[in-house]
């Protein structure tokens, strides 16, 4: 037995990098080597700090923005994606194994490498199986809601760090408790340079670009400046702990960091320990590819190209193969650093690989510097990142628009906060699935007239229209399926024993999308009990594709009356009264 | 704080006793004592049986039969349902107690009551909070498919019975092995028993009564006969073993059955068996009612009369609490003896009070007869029961109308027999949702023309229709949600992209029927990007719901084009070239 030989569109499909090298050249090297230098600068500050929040080692953050760049540049289709370690990956990590219940350190960093590698396999056979579609179970509101909770979940975990004390918890009350707890512990030295750090990083955000520009420097480079305030914070705050060594004074800091490239590292295969981190493993997958294909789809549709979102799974899933091969945690793409790398002009995935350098250089030549990093400056850049994540508008637009939409969001916000990521994201997308089934499970059902003077059908209820007195016309505005089909048929029946007289029935089906064998079942059964009071059913602008299946059945030989093209023809014919007997019922609307 | 006072409407649908006893006369109750009597005879073997294969106490089964049936009388709606033990729910009972792994027969009884208490209190609680569209969630082939493959589990799990040895399993695969490793310990004199028994009830189903009707019997009593083989065939080989004392060759019998009236019984509180018992609870508690509403809504349509399927809940759910504390286990409203009971004549929940005396009669007199029933004949009865439930047809059917509803059924049959019941009907309701929501998943999109010399817009690939240049219209074919949002703006684009010259973009929505959240934004985002590339967004025959949906949103002020009544006004003024700027956005469809 033989595998089919691969051809070239195999190569280039699940190997991207060899459409865009082939037109790689000088001029698009350098872009991308500018837009790799910028985004070194904030991902050394972040790497770190992501691998605090997710109860990491230091070096782990590094080590996780290295290879995991270089799989993404061979593996992915985005051109601006700048994938690593992000906040809320970090965070579902850190609540992934929190709740495995390890004692070592060596163990729980055995954990997240695990994690990853779970992660990977699963993002790549979600690939290969193109099965990318199963992220849209995730509404555009349980994604707000989710991501705006964990930035207040995450900047409530780093509270502990700016005030210098140990606080527990994997949810907003435990966290908050925790901190009460332990306030009168609070390092005053710790808290000023935490505090200095935090309105230092706010300003940077919020008012460095307009001096800047102000003094007559050039937006990019004024763009470039404000970026690099993370790197500004972590040396002043470095070498002020450094000079009056204030870790001899209770001031946390970063301590030894090894120097040298990652090592190489494994998985375990503990059967145990895989099923305990399965479900969380999907919901990272799911998530970090939701956040990661989000910002990519974003970022090219701005340029006019397109990503492939099954070969994105790949390239993920690559990333996070590789991060556990190297010493690495969970990365997916981030949404801060894809921007920046879109402004700063990369222009092909090789600006991922030169950002790996640049980290690989800063493992190599920086780890000493950082013995004296304090952890609350490492917060406080996480805490100003995440709470420009936080965004509670969605809440009100959703309540506007949509009382479902709303219940949706506030149940995934509330459940995040009070229960934890895991329950919070699933909450949201069983919720959302549910109301959604539900909805249509009452359908709408209008009863329709003619408007005089037109061949068009309306509900009697709105519109001034004609009716026939032996015939009652009803409109189903709903696909009929297993969940609604016997709501259809107490509805029917229920109509018919309120009228009197009454000779036909005319189902109007234009917006009925499908009719499941549930559903065929049902209208069997209306059409037999209408039949046993003389009641004859008639069904008018059936779709194509619904007709096409209809016609497998046997309903159409026991059906009563007529399938009629358009409502209008069936008006007509029943207006006149029928031939009853003659059957014509090969037609369909489409 | 008061609460509301009842009205008298609130008594009178919450018992609905008060309603048809007030019409009660003595014509009513003799129909009533007939069905009663006929159910009664039907019932002993039956409730004997399926105890037994509960793997309880044969008296349990007759506990059952007792104040579940008075509580029904008083609560239910249905006139005809005859509610006790019941196959399928006695085998999921066998599962979920076999889970717990509990070692005593106390411990196994006191399991089933309390089993039947949660299960009693969930319905009960579904009915109050009017929840009964829950069991709609359970799709026609997936309940067909299940009932199926348990008539099969439990017949080969009553094998053991007929061939008087030891066999365990929970699947069919188990119970098969099972069965071969005791084969050779089969004790002859059983075999020979269990094997007449069965070819004399199989004989009595299907050839007794037109041997009854040629001999010149009415068929009211050749039915009624043909209906007392079970109890024939006890009475026949209790005889037989107690005359030779068989019982002491090998052959298994009931043994001791307390005599007197059920015992007062309570549940367990234990925490740790509720959480246990919890999802098997939820589980019988719906395909019970899903088996009871169902036939009990056939059996109301027979007369033209209704049931409440909110009110069934609760008077199923006053049952399985009478069994709780009656000695009995779960109950619902069976098929076969439902049917019994509505041929028999019985007009009102009268009757079921009626056989609750009759078996309260059999536990008081019946009981010491009952030593030296065989086994064997019980699970003969079983056999024959449950085989007329098995009907693979529906396999075939769905494969033939829908390959999704082929599917399903396929997996829950499959699962059903090869893993256990609670995972099969588990499997099936979660695939069927899961498939339904994929379908809609990549909705049909249409791109459509005006048929010439009408008003009516037609598939182009299947019609011939008139196009205008620079005008693409697209009809979508299903309502937009979170699951297909992202594919109707990728479809949406990429059409555009292969377009030359476009400067109208018509979205025609008359089947859809919502647009949640996140299609809005889908919409949001197809305008803008459209408008980028100089196109104008138009939508056509927004149903009224829809349109004051969208109304809430800042949608219709963003939208560069136009929303129409009907597609024949934009093809007139998109033909004409528009006065663009000119915004008309109130007017929709309905």
């Amino acid at each position: 037995m033989s595998l089919p030989r691969p051809t070239r569109e195999t190569f280039t499909r699940y190997l991207p990098i060899l459409t865009w090298a082939r037109a790689y050249n000088r001029d698009t090297a350098t872009s991308d080597l500018v837009a790799a230098v910028i985004v070194t600068i904030m991902l050394i500050p972040q790497s770190l700090a992501y691998a605090l929040l997710a109860g990491l080692p230091a070096e782990m953050g590094l080590y996780a923005s290295i290879l995991p760049l270089v799989a993404y540049a061979i593996f992915g289709t985005s051109r601006a994606l700048a994938v690593g370690p992000v906040a809320v990956v970090s965070l579902m990590t850190a609540t992934a194994i929190g709740a495995l219940g390890v004692s070592t350190p060596a163990e729980y960093a055995l954990a997240a490498i695990t994690l990853a590698f779970i992660s990977g396999v699963l993002l790549a056979l979600l690939g290969v199986l193109r099965l990318g579609f199963l992220a849209n179970f995730l509404s555009h509101p349980v994604i707000a809601g989710f991501i705006t909770a964990s930035g207040v979940l995450i900047a409530a975990s780093q509270l502990k760090h700016i005030f210098g004390i140990d606080a527990e918890g994997h949810t907003l009350l435990a966290l908050l408790r925790s901190l009460g707890a332990h306030l009168s512990e609070t390092n005053l030295i710790t808290l000023v340079l935490g505090l200095a750090a935090l309105a230092f990083l706010f300003w940077v955000r919020k008012g460095l670009k307009p001096l800047l520009l102000k003094a007559g420097l050039k937006p990019r480079l004024a763009d470039v400046l404000a970026k690099a305030g993370p790197v500004a914070a972590v040396a002043v705050t470095t070498l002020v702990t450094w000079a009056f060594s204030l870790n001899d004074r209770g001031v946390r800091v970063v301590g030894e960091v090894p120097t040298g490239l990652p090592p190489l590292s494994a998985p375990s295969f503990d059967p145990e320990m895989w099923s305990q981190l399965a479900l969380s493993a999907v919901l990272i997958s799911i998530i970090g590819f939701v956040e990661s294909v989000s910002v990519a789809q974003t970022l090219a549709a701005k340029r006019r190209q397109r990503i492939d979102p099954d070969q994105e799974l790949i390239g993920l899933g690559a990333s996070n193969v590789a991060s556990a091969v190297s010493g690495g945690y969970p990365v997916t793409g981030g949404f801060s650093r894809s921007v920046v790398n879109f402004d700063a002009g990369a222009e092909t995935p090789a600006a991922g690989a030169y950002t790996a350098v640049g980290i690989g250089l800063a493992t190599l030549l920086l780890t000493p510097l950082l013995f004296f990093l304090p952890k609350a400056t490492l917060a406080a850049t996480i805490i100003v990142a995440v709470l420009s994540l936080v965004d509670f508008s969605i809440v009100g637009k959703a309540w506007r628009y949509s009382k479902v939409d709303f219940t949706a969001v506030t149940a995934t916000i509330v459940l995040t906060l009070l229960v934890g990521v895991e329950t919070g994201v699933s909450a949201g997308v069983i919720l959302s699935i549910f109301l959604h089934l539900y909805k249509t499970s009452k359908p709408h059902v209008a009863e329709v007239g003619l408007v005089p003077g037109t061949h068009h059908f309306r509900n009697i209820r709105r519109h001034k229209v004609e009716t026939l007195p032996e015939v009652l016309t009803l409109r189903v505005d709903e696909s009929l399926y297993f969940v609604n089909a016997r709501f259809l048929e107490e509805y029917v029946l229920n109509r018919v024993a309120e009228c009197e007289n009454l000779r036909h029935v005319v189902l109007m089906f234009p917006a009925v999308n499908e009719v499941d064998f549930s559903a065929l079942e049902t209208l069997e059964e209306i059409n037999r009990r209408l039949d046993e009071q003389g009641i004859t059913l008639h069904l008018t602008e059936v779709k194509g594709p619904v007709m096409d299946r209809l016609k497998r059945s046997h309903f159409l030989d026991e059906l009563t009356g007529k399938v009629f093209l358009a409502q209008y023809d069936a008006w007509c014919e029943l207006q006149s009264g029928p031939a009853e007997g003659t059957k014509d019922k090969g037609l369909a609307a489409q």
